[in-house]
């Protein structure tokens, strides 16, 4: 998505191979309109599925995430992130390793916001090695849900995390795709 | 806000005197209709006040912030909420006191995005006691911008939060606000 691009190489900080800040319109400063215009892009591509839910990780994810689920008038989920597990047994949860931030935590739903047989969108801010978009799957799976696809904003397409999606069969579309990246360099893949 | 007062009676759960969960439309599942509803509603308040940016905090103040922000056509800022400080010096802190949820938290955010002489409007979801306003408040001091009005989803008038800000002289305005509450039993004040 071109404006997206833009915006990354306008106010993104490539600060190493493997940081990316985007601070200034996603991850702390957020651009309403960018995310209008990014929930546009993500509803054309999954035109054709049937949507019940949208689901997103805070705190990132729920800005762009909240615009795709108001175009598509249904609600939006955020799962949480969580130190330590809960135990009442009202909760899906799911380990999650970050090697970005090299942190874990446990990723959680209540049994209330998400049923079997719902048709889900997962959408997150971030792709790269996968570990939290697979920790969702596994919590919708729990549900006896279907996650029918996955929106990233920005997707590092030098590490794994698309090619584990794919291979477990998720339609996986990212916005943006990164080729690589070195200090104040950033490379996009144009499909 | 009538469409709120009815969804805190359909779908809160009111756990005793000083507890009420709105995780079916806001603090987990989100509505995005709704968020949409009181972003007008918000709008329309303030309309008489020039602004130049939305704040908030993280997580659950994102959805209506950016409802509202989107509308404006102004960025949204979450300040971040951390367990300790950060020493870069890159960094507004405020240090806030959760009476509600008694732990204690660093809310931050980067000299990047909040500047000297800016118009905000500081958007939240609960205001019980005024801390996190105060302590939002006071980085907004902090950068030498000017905090021109307070949105909050929903007040706990029966705790001293809009008192306390009012006292310092802050436009605060709830869009439902409840008097008492008891378990399973809510009663508003109706302005």
């Amino acid at each position: 998505m071109k404006q997206l691009q833009d915006a990354i190489l306008k106010y993104g900080n490539a600060v190493n191979e493997h940081v990316l800040k985007v601070d200034a319109f996603l991850n702390h400063q957020i651009d309403p309109t960018l995310m209008n215009e990014m929930a546009i892009d993500i509803i054309e591509h999954f035109k054709h599925k049937e949507i019940d839910k949208v689901v997103t990780i805070e705190s990132s994810g729920i800005a762009p995430a909240l615009m795709v689920a108001y175009q598509l008038n249904v609600p939006l989920v955020f799962f949480k992130k969580s130190t330590s597990s809960i135990l009442n047994g009202e909760c899906y949860q799911s380990h999650v390793h970050s090697f970005t931030k090299n942190i874990d935590y446990i990723l959680t739903a209540s049994h209330d916001y998400i049923h079997a047989d719902e048709k889900i969108l997962f959408v997150d801010d971030f792709l790269a090695n996968g570990e939290a978009a697979l920790g969702a799957a596994d919590i919708i799976k729990q549900a006896n849900a279907s996650m029918v696809g996955i929106a990233i904003i920005i997707e590092k397409s030098f590490q794994p995390g698309r090619e584990r999606l794919v291979t477990e069969g998720y339609d996986v579309y990212s916005l943006a795709r990164i080729k690589k990246m070195a200090a104040k360099h950033i490379e996009f893949i144009n499909d």
